[in-house]
């Protein structure tokens, strides 16, 4: 599946320093992370970033926020009607068992910042409104698939939390163990599930 | 279910320097921990903590270590030979849809320790050691499941590892998100899962 990294060419100077926060984190983690250090991953004069944020936690924010919606407009947006092959190509997509290092370094860059929201409000936001967001994407594929005949008659709601709390977990266990998450066997256990609960039997 | 929180009289200095510093991670968080602040937590003299640690970094390490032996001890023990019987129990204590607040509290400070480990290569091999020995005894439990004639022959290995991965998520999303997180539905989905997947037939 295709996955664009979240900077390709910088073009204003907001996008630029969004690049180089994104740079910085990367290279030295959320917790070593200063303006000095941002402004050493920007080509331009250090003293733009402060005209354009107040600052790091305000860098932050609006990096979380511009990842978030390069995350968005990655998925896999639906190019059939048919329910069910929407949410193989968002389970192909989230649980892809041969990521690049370009993706996994935007993975890790999330789960540093998701690390940070028990103890910052604003995040925690941002994170709450992306779940939701998702969750609700669920729910209209599984909404759907009930309309098409394709899945029984269950409540989306749980089943769609329950699918991205799956994914969720996959995703941050990865990058938080070593060699240690198989993301194939969850993505089998997964579509045995799907099977189990949605799929009306042939 | 039973929980007791990781400092309940403190002993040692070392124990009161782990207090202290968990007591500061909880005011703070990880962002803003200094060893300063650990010192306005510790009740004695600030060097202390430098006569047993070599700064920041080390005392984290030693409260990791400490947090993830007490999480292991709290962790239901068979009490019973029955082999689902231990993973009820084992799912009613890490999906408990009602933790208290000194419960949420710790995993507060899981979630944040653990968003460390994409840059951390010493947190990320105790995080990894950890969810090797979950996983361990989530396929010690099936199997004897099986040997018990109560679940099917399926290979342990992937359903322990997707069981590990829905509670990971499922606890990692409610420490991130606000009034999103739906532990009781993640519950009731992972039940049926077991059931469609590992329960025989009456």
């Amino acid at each position: 599946m295709a996955f664009d990294p979240p900077f390709d060419s910088p073009a204003d100077t907001r996008t630029s320093i969004m690049r180089a926060t994104y740079d910085a984190l990367i290279e030295h983690g959320y917790e070593n992370l200063t303006i000095q250090r941002i402004g050493d991953e920007f080509p331009k004069s250090k003293s733009l970033i402060y005209r354009h944020y107040d600052g790091k936690d305000d860098v932050l924010v609006a990096l979380l926020e511009f990842l978030l919606d390069h995350l968005k407009s990655q998925m896999p947006q639906p190019t059939t009607t048919d329910a069910h092959d929407c949410l193989r190509n968002l389970l192909d997509f989230v649980l892809a068992p041969d990521a690049d290092a370009e993706r996994a370094e935007l993975t890790n860059v999330m789960v540093e910042l998701r690390g940070q929201s028990p103890h910052n409000r604003v995040f925690r936001e941002y994170f709450s409104t992306n779940d939701r967001t998702f969750q609700r994407g669920l729910v209209d594929i599984v909404e759907r698939g009930i309309e098409q005949g394709a899945y029984r008659p269950v409540d989306p709601e749980p089943v769609a939390e329950f699918v991205l709390t799956t994914m969720s977990g996959a995703t941050i266990r990865q990058a938080t163990t070593e060699d240690v998450t198989d993301i194939a066997a969850v993505r089998r256990e997964l579509d045995a599930y799907v099977e189990a609960r949605l799929l009306r039997a042939e």
